[in-house]
């Protein structure tokens, strides 16, 4: 298949552009490299470092002796050059993760508000008229989150819900509330994306994503040094389990935010190419948009910071957990129960989280914690402070 | 009061700054005149012609000893500015209206769906945080639509739903379905409010206006030849009523697209100030974000037509109705029984749709139809095309 992946930089595109590319498809990497510069704005380097994209697709040639192709365009920026490439390659599947990722980034002013909403909403209204335009069969593959839910006080469905209210019936879009204004661009694409299916017969699976934890995948595991993807740590562009594997290698306390009884989704980063794997192999019919909601395993934030603490201790680690004031606006004990049986109806077969793949982390991390800057460990972004 | 007025060189914004100026209030009006560019850029110009902002308030001085202040500036653009603005005039009620307005023109082309989103959702991001910096006990009154629900099969209530599924309770917002890239801006705007309500402590109202009609206040009448608003008949920004009233003076068939069957709620321009005037007077408390369903009527398009051509014999007029090739992507029968009780319960006062007030409407438009452009009144923005 022609198989494009939008943000193929990144921390999951990188490994995704690998993963179809080793199994002989024809794969295209789309990226603006924005994210580098947010990194920069941030002071918040990956762990390792992360030779540039060209650097990347050469290395992957000599190790693999696949090619990948690049074009260096701002979806969002620069609508000619996204209608010129559709138009060119074709794609089969067009696999989108070219957004701003990180909730608190979007929390930071009101310039990286509008920055994150308007390169996230933009950028997907212009690939949606250009695939009318120049692909109108390709399949659209939407990294979405779970966080576009939020915590409602009843079971969370797939994207729609069947209500009966005054003796009708209707099944409409799940309400969603979600709690930055990150979130809420994915919200806004989310609408965004139905209405186009809708009215112009595209194709769409919006991928409603958990917390994505791990560093590799068996493509990375090729040439560790040549091919690793981004390892992010800090408080803006890392995830909960990364950080707490860096705080743990450290020897200083996991900063759980508030109670810890914040509950969420969460998956293996081999995972998430398995859906998006399972996801192109298994395309909507036309005017077809539906939602997988993506990840394998629950847990609250404060039992993710345990399991840390005992596969430290296994290491021979002391490891402690300090509860800190919660930066974020949400709620701390709450109900959650959400479904995720479409994937699994697919063939997903998920990965737990295993003591031993936190003990592997933990190992990585030590060996690279001369790196580490513990100062970007520590919130400064306040959801109800400007 | 205070009183700002977002989009005061308006259709709904010019009545709505003179209703609260002759009452005393210290209005502002803010605008950044872009209505007349895209009026310009869709040849589509209001029926009489509409002074400037500053020789509309200059002759409002003249004719009711009031002053009225005016800001020009782009509040999507230009955040610096608005920032100050607020500062300086210190709000108490800010009637937001500087929208771009249009479902046809967001569906014209990328370039027109982005502008729109843009424009309306970058322009409210920014006024919530301007808010947030600098008056944060101002009451957002922001118009919102009716479309935002679309027409689900069961009845919409006033932006939240108490949803039980299996077996538990919770009060959701309402699910949104919104119909065009216009539609959809406004559906962002709620979320982005809903939210900053939530984390700053904000209080906003959300008005889910229907379709309003009607070219008269009580302000206007005062001197209708200086004071009047502005008319648009064209298709691209004319609503229904008001596109009808024109075809009929003008002797040509009324254009009802495709069955006819579609279901709205509408209200009259007079209406659509005494609801915000009550809002005004009503606010919310602090974190409080709420939704009222503002119109009075239900009407279906064909029966909006019929009354038309009755009215329009009264005076002596053939009118005819036909039925045109849909341009939108709707439901033309449908089940549609919206709750609008809320803004009742605060003391509206409803207007009815009578057939005097369309028959003058008519002799009003029959005495300028020399100045009709009789292209404009036929769609030419299809949904599903590009």
């Amino acid at each position: 298949m022609r198989i494009l992946v939008l943000g193929g930089d990144g921390y999951l595109g990188w490994p995704t552009a690998m993963y179809f590319s080793i199994r002989g498809h024809n794969v295209m990497i789309v990226d603006s490299l924005s994210k580098r510069l947010w990194e920069a704005e941030c002071e918040a380097l990956p762990l390792w470092p992360v030779p540039t994209i060209h650097q990347r697709v050469r290395h992957w040639h000599d190790v693999s002796g696949k090619s990948i192709g690049i074009t260096i365009v701002d979806i969002a920026a620069n609508d000619r050059q996204l209608y010129q490439m559709l138009g060119d390659f074709q794609p089969e599947a067009i696999i989108h993760y070219a957004e701003q990722p990180s909730a608190p980034f979007s929390m930071i002013s009101r310039q990286k508000a509008v920055q994150t909403q308007q390169n996230n909403v933009v950028g997907t209204l212009n690939l949606l008229f250009a695939m009318k335009s120049r692909c109108p069969d390709a399949h659209l593959v939407k990294l979405g989150t779970m966080g576009e839910y939020g915590t409602p006080n009843i079971d969370i469905e797939e994207g729609f819900l069947e209500i009966t209210h005054n003796g009708r019936k209707d099944t409409l879009p799940f309400p969603k509330q979600p709690g930055s204004f990150y979130h809420l661009s994915k919200v806004h694409d989310s609408h965004n994306i139905m209405f186009a299916c809708k009215v112009w017969g595209l194709r769409a699976t919006d991928l409603n994503q958990g917390v994505v934890y791990g560093m590799e995948t068996e493509e990375t595991r090729l040439a560790p040094d040549l091919l690793r993807t981004s390892f992010h740590y800090d408080a803006v562009f890392g995830t909960a389990l990364n950080r707490f594997c860096v705080q743990a290698a450290l020897g200083v306390p996991l900063t759980v935010y508030g109670k810890g009884g914040q509950t969420r989704g969460f998956l293996n980063i081999q995972d998430t190419i398995q859906c998006v794997d399972l996801t192109v192999r298994n395309p909507p019919g036309p005017e077809e948009y539906r939602v997988f909601n993506q990840f394998t395993e629950i847990f609250t934030v404060a039992e993710l910071a345990e399991r840390v603490k005992g596969a430290g201790k296994h290491l021979g680690l002391n490891v402690t957990i300090n509860h800190i004031p919660n930066p974020r606006a949400e709620q701390e004990q709450h109900y959650y129960n959400p479904s995720h049986t479409k994937l699994t109806e697919l063939g997903l077969k998920p990965r737990r989280l295993s003591d031993v793949l936190i003990e592997e982390m933990l190992e990585a991390v030590i060996r690279a914690k001369g790196h580490v800057d513990e100062q970007v460990l520590y919130p400064t972004v306040k959801w109800r402070e400007l």
